[in-house]
Parts: structure tokens; C-alpha cells; sequence
């Protein structure tokens, strides 16, 4: 019999039907018993009657996988509306079966390190970490996962709409050039590389192909923070784009962008993206959030200030900052015609976090020379970067979202680990 | 002026328009001058008569970005039948341009490294990926990576539409795993890390969440051969699913998936995948080869006399092995049920090279225990992956695709540094 879903089940009212997933739950009650399995798809209620079936259910520990064959019988009590009844069951995997192949006493399996069955997971962070294979499973879990997926999805339906292509770069580098405190060695074949810390570079070289261009991949920090927002691997989503006027092109392709990504999660989460979403420079944010007009940077609180700013005035959980002054930018920044001090570069806040980096680039050779050399940079670890300035590019810029960060604020997690499948940090390189 | 591509030019036949793009070549004749501009799209001819500007042409080096504004006048002899007359040109960035900021003598910009203007590079590959920023512009270059990008696309949409979910893994581990020899190692936080050789044992766990996901990333092989047909990176397809009876589910699959990439690349390559791929048995491929029957595995030749098989008998670029020995796959494999020296894993040759590895896995706890115990290898290193075991896992399996080994096969590199837009290798970290 070919097996189907939970969520199809309500099609096949009155049939015999087989379903198949993980003991989520189990009630052995005086008269009945309720098996609870876990699909992909959701949950389904089984009804035990039969005393044989209600004796292999006690033995059964939960997180078993189970082949489920009954009749699809309609009751408004069941979660779904239909419940499985007169079922058999086949065990495909049992928690129960021990390393030695001697099965262990019936239902002594060791307990689960944390219960899946209630609403929230209740087992603290590092257990849920510890444990990634089961806490996954767990369907809040699981859903971050999924909205990380279909945020993925949108992004890349949205530039495929605008003709960019999806690239692939090297994420071992002969050079530690981006910003050298934070960068992972490895031996090369005996000699150093660097694991990337953003497609950056080749992505811009990428530009002077396809004009516009994205990746989606893995990025590496080596963050010697232990905080709630940062992780030592995690996904970017990259995008540049060629023949741009300035930074304000690179923002309404982002806004193009984010209004897809909320598209694609609007099964989860409910997100609104403004057709024009609000920008202030940053002279102007940092008096609206009351710091000094000397600040080179905005902090964490004022982030958050200016979120609420952003909320209340203009009903968006998204802000621009644009015109960060020059000198807390990369050296590949593009500097404000209008005002030299200032930069073509900008951060967008979503609920107060900062959560994509972007701007216009400098797009000549001897811009590059410059910007370099007044940074006290020497050229040669740069030479496979300016090399593609050499060739001819066009104005261009792009920006790079953190997938697990964008995840995080939309969902409301306290922290990012809890919406990365298996995090990478400071302290933890496994599981 | 809105700029608008060289695709779009016909469709403006008579108007004043823009395009943008790269010097792609210059000739200048007695009477007359030529100016072809390429962008992302294709080629523009722009048909020069005024003195002032074939002198402005004369001193453009080639691969300089200019807009070009200009009247689209038909010409059946042009390449795509319209050309730009009465044009002007604006430069926005000249390769002649000197790091000084002095403008150097018209037209002494030093040669490229490479032309890009004939019907294929005539470069060796190694000045190619020396100056990869400037040789991936080229048309059959820029193809290969585009050819690339659709791929994914079009294995991903024939996984989405089965309900497979994308995940997203570490690529750094905690323990070198899967093949000892040929792992990179890295200083993580002061002690050893790896990079992931494959997705394999996260995407195992990650079916006991999702019951069946896919991964598009990259991954990482210390490879200390110099081969026409290895990379030290590559990007690898991996899709894994749950509750299958047996390898034949997966192969199912991944004939799904080949025959949604085909579609994808069908504008650039022509590529038929059949409805049921032809399948032999290991021992029966060795007699078609005529390979000793005791051999271990297929060698080169013999996958490429399968390949030729394959064709001649069944008019496929495609063929299925299955029912290799346990004893030359992974621990995790699944045996014959039927025959327990024999696996439930399987290769998939293209056009005569091993493409895709794939196969059932072993999925209860004991298994893998009394496997790496077999294997002499010590439990504590493969916790974290055994953990996800014992909480129950369904019957599965997977397939992983390289992605470059399918572009190279398709466009017929020789070499697979050809349709890889930055190699690594034993030699190779730059660009």
C-alpha cells in the first residue's frame, strides 16, 4: 500500500489507508489508548482499542518510526478532523534496540534528553544543541528551518526575476584580506588559506560577466564573541549589481528582494516590506536617537531606538541608514560625490537589528591604488581582486543579508542559535 | 535614458536608445568604424561615421564600459539585425586609466592578457585562470557558469516539487570522519577543525526532521592528484529521503531530478534523460567490459566502455550500476538484502564518467555500531552523528551530484577547471 500524508488524510475519509512517521506521543488511558505519529506534514491521531496493539504500544518508546494502517474515520474532536481506527502497526525502527542486537526489556528504553511532544521545547539551549538530531524534530524548531528554506527561495526568485545569475565562489582564499582578526587558517596543501569570509571580492569580479549576480553559501567568522546574534559559520545571502547610478539602485533591488523573501515565508510569518522603505542619513539617525553627532557608528541600542523610530513614524519595521561616514566602511566603499566624509554605503535595521550591510563599490583601478595604499594596505595580497579593475567595470554594488539573522528577528528567537540547525561558535564545532 | 539590453534592441527599430556594456571589439576600416559592445545579454554593433568619435574609438582599449546612445536602425547584415547609428559614446570606465591618475597616451593601454573577441579562448587554460576575472567574460566561458546556475535551478525545482526542503550544514567538523587522508584542517579557536568533505552525515539527521531534504553547497576535497577531473572545492548537489524501500526509490528520484536539470539547460545543451534509465549489476557491468570478475570497482576505462554500452544499446547517456561490493563503499552503506556482499549502492554514469554516487544507508543505531566496529574504527568520533540513530530514523537513502563533473560532461571540457569560475587545486588558491 502506498503510503500517504498526514494532511492527506482527510481526503481518504472511510478508506483503509497507510501513514508512516515518528511516535510523537502515546495515552494509555483506562478504555483507550492514542498513538500520536508524526510526519513531515504534521501530526495524526490513532485510536488503540485492541488489546494487543494497546500491549505493543506500551513497549514502543516515543521517536520510534512506525507504519500505520487503519481506517480513516472522521471525528471533530481529532486534531485534524480524522483520526486512524481500527489500526495495525509496524515498528520500521524502535529507540529500543540496543548495540549488543539483544533487545532490551520492553519499554526500557533510556528517556529522551528532552520531550518533543509539549508546545515549546522546554530543555535549555545547550541541551537542544547537544542533542540537534532530536531538538530539530521538534515542530517550532523545524519550522524556523523550514522558514529559513522558503526565505532562501524568495530571495532567489526575486533576483531570478531581475536576470541575475547564482555563482559558486572559492571559500578557501590565498589571502586573509577582508579583515584579518576575525579569519580561520587552514593548510593548503602546506601552505596557508583562509576560509572566505564573504564572497565579496568575487562577487564584484562576477559583475564584470553577468553584470548582476548572487550566491547563496556558507561565510566564516571567527568571532571570538560568544553572543546571541553572531556565529562562526553562517549564510549569506549575496547579491551585486552592475550599471547602477548609485547606492540608491542596490536598495530598491534589496527592497525587491526582502518584499520576495516575505512572500515566500507568509505561511509562517506574517511580514510587511513597504514599497519605499524608510531612509535616513546617518547625521540624522544618530540625532534622532539622541547620541552625539560625533559617533562614528551606531550601537546596539541605537539600533533599536531608531527601529521603534522607524515603527513609529512610518509604521516599518524596516530602516535604511545611508551616508555612514567613509572611515567605518571597507576600503571598497564608494565615496558621496556630494560629501567625500560620508559613503554611497547603508545598513538596513529590521526590528531594530542590523541585519544587511550593502552600498555602491568603487569601480576603477586606480580608485582601488588610492583607497588601499591610504589604508596602509600593501597591493600584492589584493593583486586577484584589482586584477578584474584593470579590465573595465561598470558602477556597481550589491549587499549581503544573514540568513539565520533575518530568521531569528522574524520569528522572535532571544537567540540565533536557535534557528541554525547545527551552530558553529566559539565553543561548539559539534554535533 | 533608461538603458535597455541588446536583446531588446529590435523591438526598438527607429528609436533614440542606450545600451551599456564592455569595448567587446573594435575595427576601423578606410570609410567606416565598427564598434561591438557586449552585455549580460549578447552583442551590439554600433556603426561609427562622424571623425570625432572614430577618433574617440581609436583611443578606447578594448574591455572598456561605455553607454552608448544612438538611433536602432535595421540591417539584415548586422549580427542580430538591427545596429546603432548617429551614436555617442560615454566612457564610465577605461582599462587606459593609470594608477597615478595621469592619463596615459591614447590608446597604449598595455595588451589583455587575452583576446576575447574570437569564437573561443585560443588562451592555455592556465593564463585563463590565471586572469579568471577577465576569461570568464568570455561567451563560451560565461555559458559554462551559466549552464551552471540553471542546474541548480532546475534541481531544485524538481526536489521542491516533492516536497524536499533545502537545508543548510556545517562546513566545519569537529572530526575528520569520512575519509581521513584527504581532509583539510583548519585552527578552530585553538583546536582542530575540518572542512566537511560532504553533507552526508547532516543530511542523514536531517530526514529525521524533514523526511527528505537537499543541500546545494559546496564541499571540500584535499585531493592530492592533479586530474583533469578533480577540484579541492566543488559544489555538490546532495538530496537524501526517507521511508523508501530501497535504492531503487532514490535512483527514481535522481532520475526526476537529471530529467528537471535537463530542462533547465536546455537553451545551452541538449541533454535527454530517460524515463527509466537503464540499470546493470556491478558483476554484470564487469562482463560487459570485459573487466576480471573479481575486479573491486570500475576503473576510468571501464566507465567510459559502460558509457559506450550504454549508447549502443539503449540510447543512453546515462547508466545505472548497482549492487556494488559492501566492501568498496562507506560504512553507512545498506546491504543486498538478497546478497550481503553486495550494497544497495549504486553509481550513475554520464556519457561515461562516474557523475553521481548514491544508495540506501543504513538506518537503525545496532547497524552502525556493528559496522564501524567491523571497520576498526573507534565510536566517540562519530557521536554527534550516531546520536540522530538512536532516536529512531526511517529506511533511507541519497544521491550527490557534482556540479561541476555535469557541466563539463555536457559542454565537453576536457578539463573541469574550464567551467569552474575560480579553481582550487593542489596548486592553485588565486584568483
Amino acid at each position: 500500500m502506498q503510503r500517504i500524508l498526514s494532511i492527506q488524510l482527510s481526503a481518504h475519509s472511510g478508506e483503509i489507508v497507510m501513514i508512516a512517521g515518528w511516535v510523537h506521543r502515546r495515552r494509555l488511558l483506562k478504555s483507550v489508548a492514542f498513538l500520536i505519529v508524526r510526519d513531515a506534514a504534521g501530526l495524526t491521531q490513532v485510536v488503540v482499542t485492541t488489546p494487543d496493539l494497546r500491549s505493543q504500544l506500551a513497549s514502543l518508546p516515543d521517536e520510534s518510526v512506525v507504519e500505520v494502517t487503519g481506517t480513516v474515520t472522521a471525528n471533530a474532536a481529532a486534531p485534524s478532523g480524522v483520526e486512524l481506527r481500527s489500526a495495525s502497526v509496524r515498528v520500521l525502527s524502535s529507540r529500543t534496540e540496543s548495540a549488543s542486537g539483544v533487545p532490551p526489556r520492553a519499554g526500557s528504553a533510556v528517556p529522551l534528553p528532552l520531550e518533543l511532544h509539549r508546545p515549546t521545547l522546554t530543555a535549555s539551549l545547550p541541551t537542544q544543541l547537544d542533542h540537534a538530531a532530536l531538538a530539530l524534530r521538534h515542530p517550532t524548531r523545524a519550522a524556523a528551518l523550514r522558514i529559513a528554506a522558503a526565505a532562501c527561495a524568495g530571495f532567489r526568485a526575486a533576483l531570478d526575476a531581475q536576470r541575475f545569475v547564482e555563482i559558486h565562489t572559492p571559500k578557501i582564499v590565498g589571502s586573509a584580506t577582508e579583515s584579518g582578526a576575525n579569519v580561520f587558517v587552514l593548510d593548503y596543501f602546506g601552505r596557508p588559506g583562509y576560509l572566505a569570509q564573504s564572497p565579496q571580492f568575487y562577487k564584484q569580479l562576477m559583475v564584470g560577466v553577468f553584470e548582476r549576480v548572487y550566491e547563496v553559501g556558507p561565510v566564516f567568522r571567527a568571532e571570538p564573541h560568544d553572543t546571541a546574534r553572531h556565529l562562526a559559520q553562517y549564510t549569506s545571502l549575496d547579491a551585486e549589481l552592475g550599471f547602477i547610478a548609485d547606492h540608491r539602485d542596490v536598495m530598491a533591488v534589496l527592497t525587491s528582494v526582502l518584499a520576495g523573501m516575505a512572500a515566500a515565508v507568509a505561511p509562517w510569518a506574517e511580514l510587511t516590506v513597504p514599497p519605499e522603505i524608510p531612509a535616513v542619513r546617518f547625521a540624522e539617525a544618530l540625532r534622532i536617537v539622541g547620541a552625539p553627532a560625533d559617533e562614528p557608528d551606531l550601537a546596539p541600542a541605537h539600533e533599536r531606538a531608531l527601529g521603534q523610530w522607524a515603527r513609529r513614524e512610518h509604521g516599518s519595521e524596516f530602516v535604511f541608514v545611508t551616508g555612514y561616514p567613509m572611515r567605518k566602511r571597507p576600503f571598497y566603499t564608494h565615496p558621496d560625490p556630494a560629501d567625500p566624509a560620508a559613503s554611497n554605503g547603508f545598513d538596513l535595521l529590521f526590528r531594530g537589528v542590523e541585519l544587511v550591510t550593502g552600498g555602491q563599490r568603487l569601480h576603477r583601478y586606480e580608485q582601488y591604488v588610492a583607497a588601499l595604499t591610504a589604508a596602509g594596505e600593501p597591493l600584492g595580497p589584493y593583486a586577484g581582486y584589482l586584477d578584474g579593475f584593470r579590465y573595465g567595470m561598470p558602477p556597481h554594488g550589491g549587499f549581503a543579508i544573514g540568513l539565520e539573522r533575518f530568521v531569528a528577528r522574524l520569528t522572535g528567537a532571544a537567540n540565533i542559535r536557535e534557528v541554525t540547525a547545527f551552530p558553529r561558535d566559539l565553543h561548539r564545532i559539534a554535533p
